[in-house]
This record gives structure tokens, C-alpha cells and sequence, in this order.
């Protein structure tokens, strides 16, 4: 299952209810921390993210609009008496950046900060447990930049007990082997094929975060097939100009991004504060792919 | 003429509807920021303050509640193309720690940033212009900090115009020598006393800012009579062991303070997130001094 909550989507400028990037995800039980502008902190509180459940943070770039809510974040974990380590990932320069703030504020946090710094320009894998792993999506913008895949790891195979009752000779100690995909050999010397006592395990999910970047359709490849992808869309297709100048995408390329990947569904962010009305985004985006939600803060997107 | 705008006024742990200590000082018509802890540019923005007004801003102390919004709002400055100066007085380090992460975010701001850094553990006079004088509080916490003590310049006696149309042969090129406390001699030979001829100017107005805090008496002379006085008050009595140990100051404290300078108001804040109820604060605050308000948020406190 993966569960995204937008806590912030907003580009730079500062506006009353604007809130700049940051995203809290959950995936097959993991609770991730994607990017963390100013103020993150607070919108955590706001839409009740349980500060202990976070143990990674992502972030995509040193723009201060994806990265300057970090130092209070830590901070705070301080104050928190935190004594889990913290692992955060984002670009070379990150760990110098954050520690010296934090230590000109003499926060004496307790719990281990373990920065791990990218520097890679190719697609690299960041981080695995047993039940998800994460993947650089090298973009291109103004600064090294990486957007991030978050990918369930497959499932062990169901039982089909309906099947499996008919054969009372099968010891439940196989039950392990058989959800591993192995056939079964009765006393009898039959043999069960697998397919015939298991079901699928549900498809592994993923998340895509691409965030900030020029249009890039080399990072198609990459996402394919996501179930869901959040791409920035900072300006409409009237400021191409702008998106092509400052390296950011129109609401028009997230969305054929979004199709030539045929990914499930696409969120889009980043608007730039010069478009009062944001539905415009969501107009223009679904001229090319359809399953197009606009991001907002506080808003949900599940894929279950 | 004082008008105190609250951006902030709780203390660091994050809360839904609590910001972090900022605070916008208009003073004889010159235009302050105060302390910046994280989401000040929002709150400005929320409140209605003028960015470009700004031109001088004053760091308490380097907490993160206090001072991590300074980047963030530097680098929006940048991003508003802003020309003029910016004037940032703070604690020694408040340079190194804010131009590297600015670096980091290679944010390229055009505008000159003049650092004016603090480590004296005496009062000293930091900024003065023709209309007002600023002057650092040192205050005990646990890192090294300063109040701000602003006050207005003496404006010109007024001319007493009933009294001077009596005297026709006064020339009114002699106004701006009367302005300034001169007699005048008549062709006659008399003499006209200042006194008879003007009016005293308006008593110029004073603000005493003074955050993070143990309750320190030896501040009182500094601001004694101040117009204005903001002190923190971090915790209520009950607590007053918490209040030692970690060096703020009590609602009593706060009020004490007030009533030994003889200040015409006080208004108290950074509140502790231990209190649900911050009206105990004033409560207990006024069982020593009377004229105490509560920091709120968008709360405006005006001196004539």
C-alpha cells in the first residue's frame, strides 16, 4: 500500500498558504520524509505525521525551497530527546550545510545523524530493506538534483488453502517453501506444480518523485509503469520560455512524462505563484494524460 | 510613534497554530525585523508586512527558534531581485553559518548582506540614524545573547504659533534656531526665553525587546521607563526550577522585571508548549504588574 501526503507543494516565493515542498510516504510500512522546505516541521504537526515513524529523509536538491525545513526538523528532534538514528539522503554538501547550523545553535542532539550524499549522474540504487527500495532519478535542473523511486519489494506467493485442504498430506511446515514458489512432492510421488496451491502475491507498488526538473523524457525508462507519480509542473504551457530558462516543466510535459510512462496516476506541484487559479494546471495536464490530481497541502493520494 | 507587529512568539517545539519567536518594529518610522525563527517570511507575508521596508534585521541569539528563518528570507530577498543592503545584526557566527548555506543553495542574491556580529557582554550602541538609537540588552541563556533596547531621537521643539504671532518682527527664517531651543533677541533688545515661544516636543518613545532570558535585575536599569516592554515568559511559577535549569524566565519574572523598570506595558511570550492555557500567563503576571498583555500571533501593539 502506498499512502502520500502532500505537506507542502509550492514553489519558492513566500505566500500565506503556500507551503514549499515536502511529502511524507508511506510504502509497505516504510515512512519516508520526502524533501523538507521551511516549515515542514510544523506541517507535520498539522496533518498529524508521527515524528518518531520517520527514520529517512529524502532530499531531491539544496534549493531552499526543498531543504531549509531540515535543520529545524533536526533540531526539534533534538529537543524530542530522539535516540534513533536519522539517515537522510540528498546531494554532496548537505552534511557540512546542516551540521554547522546545527552546531553554531548548539543543538546537542543525542541520536546519530548518518548523511549519505549523492553525487552519482546515473540512476543508482540508495537504499533496500526487506520491504522497499529507493532509486536516484537523476533530473536536470539549475543544481544536482535527484528525483526518487520508491519500489515495494514483491510479496511472498499466497496460499490457495481452498486448493491445499484437498491434500491433507501436505505438512504445514512447507507452508514457508510453498509461499517461496516451490513445488511440492506428495508421499505418492506426485508432483503439485506451484501455480496450483498458491495465488499471485499483490503487484508490488511504486512511487515516483520528480521534483524540481526541465522535461526530461530520459527519465521515462526509469518510471515505468508507476502506480503513481508526482511531477513538478511550475509553470503553464504559456511560460515555456520560464520552464526552459529556470529548468522546470510545464503542466503539459509533467503529463506526457506521466503517459509515455503510462504510469497510474499523476500529481502535480511546484506551481509558480504567478497563476492564481492552480485548476488551470490540472486543465492543461489533462489534455495529454487524463488520472491527473492536483497536489495540495494536506491532500492524500493512496494506491492500495 | 511604536507599532509592535507579533510574526511569533512560542517557543521551538513545533505546534499547529504556535510559530517561533519574529517580530516586525516599526519605530519613528523606521521599519525592523526581530528575531527569526522558522517561517517568518510566511508570517510576514500573512501579516501583511512590506518586505522591501526591511532593512535592518536583529538576532537575539542563535537558536534555531530564533534564527532559522534568516536563510530562508534572505534567499527570497534574492529571488525578489532586491537591490538594497540588508543590515543583519546578531551573535558572532551568524555570518559564516548563513552565507554557507546560502552557498550551498547557490542562491544568488544581488544585494550587499552586511553582517554587524555581537560578542560584547556589555551593553553597547549598534545602530543609530537620525531618527533612532539601538542599543543591545545582554541577557543570560544558554548561548550568548542580546535584547535590543530601541528608542526614538528627540524631535525639534514645536513652535508656539499663538505665542509668536504676538511678535511680528520675529523673522521666519529664525524658526528652525527656535526649533532647536534658541531665545530670540527682539530689535528692541528683549529677550524672548525659548520657553515662551515653543512647546516641548513629543517625549521620544522606547521599545525593550528582551528574549531568551533567566530573570536577570540587572537589565532593569538599561530599560528603565521604556513605553514598550516584550519579555519573555517561558514558563508559569509552577516551573520555576525548568526556568532555572534551562535559563528563560517565569510570567512572574517577566512582571517583576516590568514593574522595577517602571515600563508603561509589558507583553510576554514565548510560551512554553507544556501550558494548553496561555491566559495563566497573564494571570499570573498581573498579581505583579498590571498593564500586561499576551503575545498572539498577528497581535499589534501601538505607543503615541
Amino acid at each position: 500500500m502506498i499512502q502520500l501526503t502532500i505537506l507542502g507543494c509550492h514553489s519558492a516565493t513566500p505566500r500565506v498558504n503556500a507551503f514549499p515542498t515536502s511529502q511524507y510516504l508511506e510504502i509497505n510500512n516504510n515512512h519516508f520524509l520526502v524533501d523538507c522546505g521551511e516549515g515542514t516541521q510544523r506541517q507535520m504537526r498539522k496533518y498529524k505525521v508521527g515524528f518518531s515513524k520517520i527514520n529517512h529523509i529524502f532530499i531531491s536538491h539544496l534549493h531552499g525551497d526543498h531543504f531549509y525545513g531540515l535543520v529545524g526538523l533536526l533540531s526539534t528532534y533534538g529537543i524530542l530527546s530522539r535516540e534513533k538514528e536519522m539517515h537522510i539522503f540528498g546531494p554532496k554538501g548537505i552534511k557540512k550545510a546542516t551540521l554547522q547550523m546545527l552546531k553554531i545553535s548548539e543543538s546537542h542532539a543525542k541520536f546519530n545523524m548518518i548523511f549519505h550524499e549523492l553525487s552519482s549522474k546515473e540512476s543508482e540504487l540508495i537504499y533496500e530493506d526487506d520491504r522497499v527500495t529507493v532509486r536516484t532519478i537523476p533530473l536536470t535542473h539549475r543544481v544536482y538534483t535527484n528525483g526518487y523511486l520508491f519500489v515495494e519489494k514483491e510479496k511472498p506467493r499466497k496460499l490457495d488453502m481452498l486448493n491445499i485442504s484437498g491434500y491433507p498430506e501436505i505438512d504445514k511446515a512447507d507452508y514457508l517453501n510453498i509461499k517461496a514458489g516451490r513445488d511440492v512432492t506428495l508421499p505418492s510421488g506426485e508432483v503439485l506444480p506451484n501455480s496450483t496451491i498458491t495465488i499471485n502475491p499483490p503487484k508490488p507498488l511504486s512511487y515516483a518523485f520528480c521534483s524540481d526538473t526541465s522535461y526530461k523524457p530520459d527519465i521515462v525508462p526509469l518510471i515505468k509503469n508507476a502506480d503513481l507519480l508526482y511531477h513538478e509542473a511550475t509553470f503553464l504551457h504559456d511560460r515555456q520560455d520560464l520552464a526552459k530558462k529556470t529548468k522546470h516543466a510545464t503542466a503539459i510535459e509533467a503529463a506526457q512524462i506521466a503517459k509515455d510512462a503510462n504510469v497510474g496516476q499523476l500529481v502535480i506541484g511546484h506551481y509558480s505563484g504567478r497563476y492564481p487559479d492552480i485548476s488551470l494546471f490540472k486543465k492543461e495536464a489533462e489534455t495529454v494524460f487524463k488520472q491527473v490530481s492536483l497536489a495540495k497541502p494536506g491532500a492524500i493520494f493512496t494506491v492500495d
